[in-house]
């Protein structure tokens, strides 16, 4: 994969101006996210990774280059910069897993104006994206209270790369697994999976489905129970169990979810089958988790999907990627609402009593003490180290998590919690 | 690519267990919207030809099953019916951009129960992410009376080919082109683009940039005027077409529309440049067209990006795919609010002056008279015929779109217009 044409048609206009106004002094770009949603009380930055092996890949193929040409706008001068292309700037960023806030540079980009320009969509789509859903899904955690919660969510992904990157950055935030293979051999996330409901209605009766499952998965066998009846397929599950079957979890995927799984709860507990779980899915979001948590609703584990994966009550989040510094002079787009910080910057992270206190954005290289969440990872169009593992970024994040304020992780704005100036 | 593992665990352990008990018989599978979302009047069908596409190479490579065995789960029969799986049976489906509502089987699988089944997550990622962005992308089209509209929305798209099938799917709804330039080389897409704010701060002055675009593409150039002061722009872009310099079009990106544009238009004509075009762009959606064209605010042309490319009012339909018959017996799973209907069916349009008047989806091959939606287009795993072109349709959306009833087209639910029986 080259990435090429990746993008939009405008970076390549404006490199062809930058190339016959010899408009390619030192540049710094910055990545940032505007203003934080009504929903979101931090961001948790995600993509860092995907981003570095595709700004990395970057160039333009034969196959491009004569579609390029076929769209008469381009001079031959523009067509041979392309034809060279390779990334040769510097690349500053906060590691995935680090909790961010608004207005702070999450990528910046250094190096000649063309070469930092023509990435500018495929940064944003990627760190946009797996921002988004990292910030989304750490919400599901935060109020699980330890309950395991796993991905089920590819299907309804925006595209089979959305669930595979979705997969990942529910991960790093402390999802248990996924039910998405792709993810778990790209990237080595836990597996899991059940049964779906036409698993069920292919035989003739629910007792024929459930001793088929438990023949073929012996040591670990999950039932979906709410296909018919799920108070009648509890009372199933007990009898099975009494025979002698081994029965691992049920999962519930409709109903009135507190107070089935509550009857479902003492059916299991009134046999002494206290050990079987309960996994509930369907439509679950952070708002239910929170809800079910809090009233104690016997829940075990989640299976979360579509709210999940499609960060469906805030769909996008305001980044952008800006101009902030040109052939040294700062850069800085004034408009209404819209406030840019001009140069390349470091973000200060300042505690108190184990607590986030304030972020400061000073100009990159006069910072001094504080946790510096900026750290460069390209020079020279090279990797400077290689990546962290998944599980390192998914500490990292929890790590931060156990640092934020005092109310950071309620699902409601707190206001701004980490000043930011 | 192969897309083995595009899939959701469960969909395996289900195989393993039919496999087992030889739950081989020939099934149908359904995939329908159970109900439409509250902002939308019908949804516009998308995503056939790449779903058939992935679905004729849907296999698993070497790796793919190197990776399963070492998930210690599954049978060596299992693996061996993987290494071979290639999909040979038949699959019948509404064409792209015909317009669909709620329960009608959108796609229908028919083979064995194993070859359908592992399917599930593949073909609902991929009708489900395009068929939500057209039937999103198609509002803007309904409310903008002919006006431009072109998609922006690549770096907000939910990974990169979130953004390629999203350019793609507004496209068939009556986009006039995309800023994407993978979806320009891969579907024949017209490309468009202008310059960012990035560019005009790069150069010392705004008149300088303007100058140096227009001397880069003297052809055609669209100036973007609202990195500083928009009026003042307005008046500089004026000087520069009486100085001989040709424009063909001005962006604005950002403040108060109506008013701007208003005042932009006004300078303009009072100059005589009745034919200077005024584009807007910067997060606009389908109420703000509806709203401006309603207005009569003068703009020209619309780019539309994040809120389309995301769906960000709807971010996913309550798609499912079930299955419906098997072995010949009707399959259906009742649950609360949840009704499927069972056996292979075909939806039959009936229209009343020139309106459709109803559908009904009839058990398939019982239809008489009226417009058959249904078409089979696989037969044995193999092609029935080449896909249709991207403009045919493109066309078939308009077509349909003509014949909805009245009021359907408008942006607020109007209740059920077409009657699904």
């Amino acid at each position: 994969m080259t990435f090429g044409l990746c993008t939009d048609l405008y970076e390549l206009t404006m490199l062809q101006s930058y190339l016959e106004n010899q408009k390619d002094k030192q540049s710094v770009f910055s990545l940032f996210v505007r203003e934080l949603p009504q929903q979101r009380n931090y961001l948790v930055s995600c993509g860092l990774e995907t981003m570095i092996q595709s700004v990395l890949s970057y160039s333009f193929s034969l196959k491009d280059i004569l579609y390029l040409r076929s769209l008469h706008l381009f001079s031959e001068d523009l067509i041979r910069y392309l034809e060279d292309y390779r990334f040769c700037g510097d690349i500053y960023a906060v590691p995935e897993g680090r909790i961010v806030f608004a207005n702070e540079p999450i990528i910046q980009v250094e190096g000649n104006l063309l070469e930092c320009q023509v990435l500018e969509t495929l940064i944003l789509n990627i760190i946009h994206h797996q921002t988004l859903i990292a910030s989304k899904s750490v919400r599901s955690v935060a109020v699980s209270k330890g309950r395991n919660i796993i991905d089920f969510g590819l299907r309804r992904a925006h595209s089979l790369e959305s669930g595979l990157y979705g997969a990942r950055a529910a991960y790093i935030t402390g999802f248990f697994g996924t039910s998405n293979l792709e993810a778990g051999i790209r990237f080595g996330i836990p597996v899991y999976g059940t049964m779906a409901h036409s698993y069920i209605l292919s035989f003739q009766t629910e007792e024929e489905a459930f001793r088929a499952y438990i023949r073929s998965f012996p040591d670990n066998p999950v039932l979906l129970i709410d296909t018919y009846d799920t108070i009648q397929a509890a009372h199933l599950v007990v009898r099975l169990i009494q025979e002698g079957q081994k029965v691992t979890a049920v999962r519930i995927d409709s109903g009135d979810i507190p107070q089935i799984v509550r009857t479902v709860r003492e059916i299991f507990d009134t046999h002494g089958l206290i050990d079987l779980k309960i996994l509930v899915s369907g439509g679950v979001d952070e708002y239910d988790i929170d809800r079910w948590v809090t009233d104690d609703v016997p829940i075990d584990s989640f299976a979360v999907g579509t709210c999940i994966i499609t960060s469906s009550d805030q769909a996008y989040l305001e980044m952008a990627y800006k101009l902030v510094e040109y052939d040294g002079e700062p850069k800085v787009k004034y408009s209404p609402r819209k406030v840019t910080f001009p140069y390349k910057r470091q973000i200060v992270r300042r505690y108190q009593n184990g607590q986030m206190l304030s972020d400061e954005v000073v100009r990159y290289g006069t910072e001094s003490d504080g946790d510096c969440l900026v750290e460069q990872v390209v020079k020279n169009g090279e990797l400077l180290r290689p990546h962290p593992s998944l599980e390192e970024i998914r500490m990292r994040c929890t790590h931060d998590r156990a640092l934020l304020p005092e109310g950071a992780d309620r699902l409601d704005r707190q206001g701004y919690l980490v000043r930011v100036v």
